[in-house]
């Protein structure tokens, strides 16, 4: 039996830990709620406890290789602060790293939650047949994060990879991170449910109902509104493929990558909003231009889920393969590649 | 004496080539024109007797490490073909790598112009401590360029950097690349000149006047009027800041690096449109508000033209320290780490 990990994914909403075997083989996956309002400390052991039980466990018959840990935030590698977290209140100024490590006696790697997600990708999921992805995830807010050579690239402080607040509208909405017209504020789940209330003063009916107060679950009521046709719906979703493209655009003339990666919760509703993606790259990126697949831009996944081999130096524009568990995968392959 | 190798900076207006040692020493510069009305073959006729000249006469003491030729264009690795040259018409679709190999009888190294500046700059100018760096080189165009772990980063075809060719003002000005908005419509040469018209036509005499032909020429008119105190030649320089401002910041978020650099001809007007650029930083950048120096941001190059040591993980947005000579420092160094 190979070595094991364990990997967690630590959410606003869920809190998910699962031991990995070497081989990409899920061993146990244990999903608790993040008990937010009970406070860090509390979330923190919790989350321990379950990494605990799941190494004891397995160390039995196999090595443990290490813990990573994805959170929403940013964190400084060089000091373990944890900065800018608007899922997680009262984490924001935090030693999580530290933390965490008092608690399990023993060594984690903490990184920021798009950024697994992209190394997840990477490992078992689109991106398995490239070296490089870059990857969007569009959930609440929307993140970002790199995979270069086969690793995570996290900059010179672990800050890296934050594609969600690329300004899109430079005098457009107000973002949480202080910018204005960021992609979060045009390509979230929140976005589209903010697009929504807005179109629905304006009068139309099927939008009212759909826009409630969590912003995943109205984000997919507005997108059943669009395949049934709504128009007004419909508009959303192309003004979301319309924001992401314009940055995806810039991405692929910087870093010329063989493939970018939607996840996240919105990325279900691809079929909305990709073709607007697709229209932006194709006005947008002379690189993308001079790289485009001949055919199957419109979803590289094909049938089968597997990724459409395209010939050598196609850019691949897909939907994430592993869906909400990208971030879980890629925080147990962490300690892998970097040791713990 | 230490090995050698030749660089070639091949620009729109000047050919110059230059035999540099190991050590950064500068051998022997020749400057000519590039005749480009007289055709590719001719300019590389020109190019490759130069070089020819320089090797036989260096070679004599010294060991030829290879040749590297910066070109102001796109160049596919995996084909060699050329593509998108607006400074050189008739390039584009050119086996431009083969055709000087065929002269030289031997292989050179081809790179775009404002990768081989980033490179230049991180060999012997602003970058030299540190091991990633971006570029913009703002000249007729707005060239970019990425330095990642002291290596330019090309991309998967050799077509990554293209930062000049990121949206800012989605709707905006139509850009030779086909989009909208480019960068590259607001912080060129040519774009001061055009706004500079464009306000001319509003009545503004001084502006009027200096907005000539010349594209470079004209900027640099342009800029005299803005340190003499012109509100609308100001202006013009604070939109261009500010639109470099939007990019990078982008950049710090996804990037976050240690380095970004400021180049090309345009870059002499620093103090008029760098205070815009850290004004937008600031607002749009996260990841720079958390990692920006203390002081110096406004130019981090001191009297004594040495970088100033900021401690770690700060931010550092300079101009260029090498100037017009990047791009030929930079071709010189390709050789001397990716073999020829």
């Amino acid at each position: 039996m190979p070595n094991f990990s364990i990997g967690v994914d630590l959410g606003g909403t869920n809190l998910r830990i699962a031991a990995v075997a070497e081989n990409g083989t899920l061993l146990e996956k244990v999903t608790l709620g993040t008990e937010v309002s009970r406070g860090r400390a509390s979330v923190i052991k919790d989350m321990c406890g379950a990494i605990s039980r799941l190494a004891e466990q397995y160390k039995k018959k196999s090595k443990l290789a290490g813990v990573g840990i994805g959170i929403p935030g940013i964190v400084d590698v060089q000091t373990g602060i944890m900065r800018e977290s608007p899922n997680l209140p009262g984490w924001a100024g935090a030693f999580v790293k530290n933390e965490i490590e008092e608690h399990l006696h023993g060594r984690v790697i903490v990184e920021n939650d798009a950024n697994v997600a992209a190394l997840g990708e990477k490992w078992l999921g689109a991106g398995k047949r490239v070296e490089h992805l870059a990857i969007l995830t569009l959930g609440t807010g929307v993140g970002g994060g790199l995979v270069l050579n086969g690793r995570i690239w996290s900059g010179m402080s672990g800050m890296a990879g934050e594609a969600g607040h690329t300004t899109v509208v430079p005098d457009g909405v107000l973002c949480g991170c202080g910018n204005r017209g960021c992609l979060e504020q045009y390509a979230s789940a929140t976005a589209i449910v903010r697009m929504a209330k807005e179109a629905a003063k304006a009068g139309t009916r099927g939008l009212r109902s759909a826009a409630g107060s969590d912003a995943e679950f109205s984000a997919r009521a507005i997108y059943n509104l669009a395949i049934q046709g709504d128009e007004d719906a419909k508009k959303i979703f192309r003004e979301v493929g319309r924001c992401i493209g314009i940055v995806l655009a810039g991405l692929v003339n910087i870093l010329n990558l063989p493939m970018y990666v939607i996840g996240g919760g919105v990325a279900s509703a691809w079929e909305a909003f990709a073709p607007s993606i697709f229209e932006e790259l194709r006005a947008r990126s002379m690189v993308y231009a001079a790289t485009a697949p001949e055919s199957l831009e419109f979803d590289a996944l094909g049938a089968s889920g597997k990724v459409e081999s395209s010939g050598p130096s196609k850019t691949i524009i897909t939907r994430s393969l592993l869906g909400s568990d990208a971030g879980l995968y890629g925080a147990a392959r962490l300690p892998m590649i970097m040791g713990s």
